[in-house]
């Protein structure tokens, strides 16, 4: 079993419920990943993500390796066939080879590189790890999504529901650097996944993939969006279609104590790290209804689940099936 | 509780008896910290701080996660009602708070910029982590002090302890590169704390801050400030008044063998990394009367003391009762 | 105990045998590391040596202390006697010292800088720990030798037994940047313990040193030494004579399937990492005689024996014992 995307959930509803069961009891599985070790490797920062699933891990009682590949490795290749005599020193087929001699399960964070959509959507590096790895991989943010975050925030909800079919609204709001779309994609994917009147608000021009979003309600309009909702998800992404480019920074889309004004006294949701005053004014973040530090404890629990679900389950190798890597690894 | 300044300390005497008693016995209490997470957070390099530190808390039974934040996290924002739309994506705030969700302690190591006195001497980094964490707090050095050296010195001054009265003398020396006041505040402070004859010795308008040096003697003559010392502590610092400035580089206050015959037969103390025959003269260094390396040892005993202090002290949320954070953080 | 080359195996044949009972039970001796601390010193990058290491101590319960010297500490001087008003800011002789203070074993990996060939030769970085260390020292990759790795190719070669004395080959091949000898000459040293029919193929002045080859056979023409073999062993190093340079990059030295079948279908060998279709070619490297990942795998093994052994032998203290170190470290 592997946690690549949104899709790996098979009952959303059933998940929140094991997480949160979780939370109450977090080391009641203390020796469930006893002997296990976990490989955590970034290919980016990572705050959250970082100390979120490590601290998961140890309390399934797991051993964990965490590397930053970027200074403490060396550039990986990516591509079949290459002729590898320039930059990259090893080739994905014996990382994730070798990688899967040492650890039960691989977490990796490896962004978007928000030049060249295509190669982005293609998740070179997810996709390379799951194609020659032999054991489960985590997904700790790809070029695509962030499903860990969007679970958390699913339990995040959870724990908030109303007795009504909650109106939810992911906002896109202006930023200073070109951002990924991963966690607005993830967010919808775990939306549609749900039971709610689930509203996607950004300026024309801003559209996300239409193969994620689908039938998914867009509203150009944010004070509309914002009207009687129930919770604000405010996130920025640059621009999918010029594809990484910051188009618009309108402050306008800022969100404001007068915007939450419009809403059903709506909790405020940002996965972190956000920008204040331009994201969002304090005024919202400081107040009773933002919710943004439980998301943030609930990423344990996420992951947790995960881990938990995946030592639970019964091994099935990855590439050891695969046409490309026929031969066995012995392990 | 939590472990900022030598003013933390309550009797200086009584937690030095302690620190010897667990470094006769190191693992005595393994499993006090079983299941407690301690977060060690990195804005600047370290080797004793970082090793020491962590083998205390594995003396302890905890599990330990290490983040060097420059290069595996990102910038962070400090100032109230910034407008975050340049250089640092979070604030001080979320940073805190969220670190607190997945750590019971948190150990900050960020060093004077030596810019701004002002700015250094409000403690930014750590006073921020003070405000908005709900976990207890351990300086591994701030800006401007390094309590923990300080602790580990008072320590070893015990283990070679003379049956007078000792005279101590903490001597500036030159150094190549502008160094913070840190250890040699913390070092001041802990010796107000004790029965000595405590000199300070540097070039004029070297002076330390006032405020914390106080009383404490201070002797422009080098070689006056060495007659009949018992302990020997060389340190370099930048001139505090000409703030963050190397205005002297007088090889003449290097520690030599000479000078140490003034003495009477002192120990030489240095918290390392020391620039040899810069500091201190290797035939001093390498004499049977340094005990830096001791110093070093002694580290361990010193945060494990403090470690063991706040496992065994009542949880005493900081943010959590603070104004600026009235809103509840559930863990 | 130490290990720091090949001469410190007594019987390779035995070592081999007892890897080999390690791998079929590593987490027999779970309990031997307990409240033992495994210090990683790192100097340069590293993958399998980082994460097979810390697996190794993992199986043994050590406690691991990792530290990436480049960015989390500083540079160290080596000098006898030097005056360090410059860049080094710590002393080999504190650094030392002051690291055995938290670690029970300390593993070190520096590479060749491959300007000055007798500051290489001198292992600047290993032997300064050796000398002021008082704990075990573990080669984790020198200047000159990489003896974890041929332990893990021994070990792996002994699990592809040939009935009869096999033939081993250590070919010389391409590669776009200049590379330590290190790999090869620890290969060298341990074919020279086994019984084979060993040979080494370079271009001509691709001779490594010959204090190392010894009487080993040297070939010059690389079909003619592939005639044969049981194992094919590529590895690129820069030139030894004109040290550090590239004076040859001939293309006409990768390995390739129509030089695979010049051998006794030979297994195909590399340490890791490999520039594919520069050293070998793709069609080699994924056959079903390359046991490239087997190493890899072995390397936990290797390294899980030398830390079992260090572990099991009684503490003989390096620097302690050493003139230059007369005093005695309290511990």
């Amino acid at each position: 079993m592997n946690y690549i995307s949104i899709q790996n959930i098979d009952s959303l509803e059933k998940w929140v419920k094991e997480a949160l069961k979780i939370k109450k009891k977090p080391l009641k599985n203390k020796t469930l990943g006893k002997n296990k070790t976990l490989g955590m490797l970034f290919f980016n920062s990572s705050l959250r993500t970082r100390l979120s699933t490590q601290k998961a891990a140890l309390n399934l009682g797991m051993n964990i390796m965490v590397m930053n590949f970027t200074n403490e490795g060396w550039t990986l290749e990516f591509e079949d066939g290459a002729v590898m005599d320039s930059g990259a020193s090893e080739h994905i087929k014996e990382a994730a080879a070798v990688v899967s001699q040492y650890c039960d399960i691989i977490a990796i964070r490896a962004f978007a590189g928000l030049i060249d959509r295509e190669k982005d959507n293609a998740e070179t590096v997810l996709s390379g790890f799951l194609k020659y790895a032999t054991v489960p991989i985590i997904n700790m943010e790809s070029a695509t999504g962030h499903p860990l975050q969007s679970l958390a925030d699913a339990i995040t909800m959870a724990e908030h529901t109303t007795a009504h079919r909650p109106k939810v609204v992911l906002t896109w709001a202006p930023h200073p650097k070109a951002l990924p779309q991963a966690v607005a994609n993830s967010f919808v994917e775990m939306m549609q996944l749900q039971e709610a009147d689930f509203v996607i608000t950004h300026p024309e021009g801003y559209e996300l993939n239409r193969e994620i979003t689908k039938n998914s309600k867009i509203e150009y309009d944010q004070n509309k969006a914002f009207e009687n909702a129930d919770f604000i998800y405010a996130k920025n992404w640059s621009n999918y279609t010029d594809y990484g480019l910051i188009t618009n920074s309108d402050p306008n889309w800022t969100v404001t104590t007068d915007k939450m004004k419009l809403t059903n006294n709506a909790k405020f949701m940002h996965c972190l790290p956000v920008r204040r005053n331009v994201i969002v004014m304090d005024e919202v973040l400081d107040s009773e209804n933002s919710i943004v530090i439980e998301q943030a404890t609930n990423r344990t629990y996420a992951v947790q689940l995960v881990l938990q679900k995946i030592l639970e389950s019964p091994p099935t190798p990855q590439g050891g099936t695969k046409t490309e890597k026929s031969k066995k690894i012995k392990k």
